[in-house]
């Protein structure tokens, strides 16, 4: 039976689970909410120094990502159009959308698991006799 | 239906989901696996000086953990006996033995979660015709 912590829990403070989510290819970050973010600011910028500018993430740094993303899948996640970055910006292909929706999904998912944890925490919190 | 990204990964690499948990009371950290390890190396050593140090840590972080810990549940968790840590050391009490396996039994629910994730992921992938 799985043991609860209830009874030692102050009635009077609040007490939530938390966590972090990611998903990892050969060991290394494959993606995580950090990536979903930048892959959704190219969608809404455009390009990717955009993106990264509005994340407060180095150009550099958000190239790395970008081409850590596309060799760990089978299709490029992100194009960059003729002309580069300067000329024609870039942009996310229908497999990088399909990578946000699962993501978001897996979230939800993820975000019940927690919310179920902490209401196993507070029900029976809320069932001890006063 | 859940969203599935399994066409567009690699058949020759391994993708898995990872992630951490921690419980919080009040905004603050309430205990994860750090504090947890610190529990259970005050149980093995019977001090909280020799707990730090096995993990790398500063006395005054460990103590810090140890006073927050205590304020957070409504019996102490760690009890320094008489003589203080110099003379007599610290003990852990019944109640951080039930925390202790609590966080266990999460984690062994974190993990299936995780694992049911990977697999969702990884059983598709041996469906699909090569």
């Amino acid at each position: 039976m799985a043991t609860s912590i209830r009874h030692m829990l102050k009635d009077e403070l609040q007490y939530v689970v938390r966590g972090t989510l990611w998903i990892e290819c050969e060991q290394e970050r494959f993606f995580g909410p950090g990536r979903v973010e930048l892959l959704q600011r190219i969608d809404e910028t455009g390009s990717i120094r955009k993106a990264a500018a509005g994340m407060g993430m180095s150009y550099k740094k958000a190239w790395a990502m970008v081409t850590a993303l596309n060799r760990q899948v089978q299709r490029p996640l992100v194009v960059v159009k003729v002309g580069g970055e300067k000329g024609g910006g870039s942009i996310i292909t229908d497999e990088a959308r399909e990578l946000i929706t699962y993501h978001s999904q897996l979230r939800q998912r993820f975000l019940a698991f927690l919310e179920k944890e902490a209401n196993d925490l507070k029900e029976s919190r809320d069932l001890k006799p006063k």
